[in-house]
This record gives structure tokens, sequence and C-alpha cells, in this order.
């Protein structure tokens, strides 16, 4: 129901909201949350532009969320890259229909505003919350100790 | 939110739903319906097989519904041509996860199974009951007499 690019977005800024400490190249991170590294440096970039998360240069650089995970809504990742917009207007451009929706497009748009709504009302800390009682992402366990990741930061 | 290929099918089911004493060719169809009448055949073919839709042969033939429009929902349509899954297991296949969703997929599949339920209580027939207050569906006025379409059937 969400594209791919969104669910790879939604998986990149979990999986930065769990480690605030930690900064992650797109190369780390693609491995962490599979998905393949080119994609995902194209998707990173769009959460830059949104100002979800922030780009840092240097030997401990890499990407990390600009605010607070509770201040993050799943809406908002996936509006940064692939949103779900509402039905305004006639999407056929009818004239004669103007900004009146047919009654099929009323009803997709009710389900798309049904969407939005339950998605701007999820806060990425709320995942983090129920992350007690399920795994708060599908990621693969790193293979090599965490300390030794690459483009991992150690103190801020 | 839905695929272009459920909303066409979407527009094709409504069409034929309000115009039941009539059957329509792929070719008609697709000039009312604003789609390609190549990519319309494939998805028309696909509503035959799952028998939404009788495509009769012969002079007077074409496409129409095989039930009450009543009878048939949003859900069953969307499911004949590119279905909105529920997440059932870890989308990334990992065997520690099993059948428990992270937290992510977990809200996800609850998006999923919020829009199945809203599009599963909708039928075409409640549709076609709106369009008093507004078109039923967004759809091109026919240039010549419907009298002289191609593949109009005249009496059942």
């Amino acid at each position: 129901m969400i594209s791919q690019t969104a669910e790879y977005a939604l998986r990149a800024v979990v999986w930065l909201a769990s480690r605030p400490d930690e900064a992650f190249t797109a190369q780390a991170l693609a491995v962490h949350i599979h998905v393949p590294a080119g994609y995902l440096a194209k998707v990173m970039n769009a959460l830059v532009r949104a100002r979800l998360l922030v780009s840092q240069r240097g030997r401990n650089g890499g990407f990390r969320l600009r605010d607070e995970a509770s201040g993050i809504s799943v809406l908002d990742i996936v509006d940064a890259v692939d949103p779900i917009r509402r039905i305004q207007s006639c999407p056929l451009g009818l004239t004669t229909h103007g900004l009146r929706l047919c009654s099929l497009h009323r009803r997709l748009d009710q389900a798309v505003a049904m969407v939005r709504k339950a998605f701007g009302g999820t806060t990425v800390g709320a995942l983090l919350a129920e992350s007690s009682s399920s795994p708060i992402l599908c990621e693969r366990r790193a293979r090599r100790p965490a300390r030794r990741a690459p483009a991992r930061s150690t103190g801020r």
C-alpha cells in the first residue's frame, strides 16, 4: 500500500532513531536494513532535503535524525519520499467535475484521509516505545561487533 | 495509494455497473473511462478470471458484470487485479522474527487492515446509489450518440 521507497525510508529513520548516539553512512545503514545501498543513498538525500535527517561529513560522519523521534511521524517520512496524496479534484482533469469528486474517487479519497490520519498519529518515538514487546525493526544482525561498524561516531 | 491498475479496474466495473443493459468491448470502454485500450484489455481479462465480469462474444458482445453491483465490493475489484496485502510475517524473511512483526510493520499492517475493511464495506451498488448527489464516475462524455457506440447490445 505504501511504495518500496517509503518502506525503505521508514526503515532508515526507525533504525537511526533507535541508535541516536551514532551516525551511519548510507552504505553501513543499507546492510542493517536490507536495502540496496545505491537506492538508499537517494532516499537518505530526500530525507535530508525534507529536514528529517542531517548529514555530517568527516571521519565519524553519516546520517542522524535532526530532531527527537517523538517529533517525527510515519506520515512525515512517507510524505518526504513518496507522498500518499489526497484526491482534491477530478484526477482525470474533467472540467465538468471540477472540484466535485465522483462517488468512486470520493470513497478512495476517504481511504487516503484515513491512512494519512493513522500515519500522522504514529510517531517514530511511539514505535520505539512499543519495541519492548516486539522487535522495533526487521533488521539484520551485524556480523561483526557494532564497535567496529563503519562511520560510527563515539561521542554525540 | 492504490495502483493505476486497480484504479482502472474500479473505473471499468463502476461504468459497467451503471449501464447493466449494455455490453462494452475494452476498446469502447477505454474511451469512456480514459484508459489506454491495450492496458484495459489486460485488466478486463483479470476481472473475468476473478469472476467479476463475463465476456460475451459476437456482434453485440463485450464485457458485463457477472452479478449484481450490490454484491461487488471495491475490495473485490482491487484484489482481483492488484491486491492490497496484509503483512502476515516479517516481509524481510528474517527467521528470528518469524510470524512476529516488528513495531513498524505491525503499524503498517494495521493501516492495510483498515483500508481493506473500508473497501470491503463499500459495494459498487453503494457507489451507484450515491450518484444522485455527484457524478458516479469521472467519465468522458461520448462525442457521438451512445446508440452508435461499438459493441453495444440492444436487449439484455
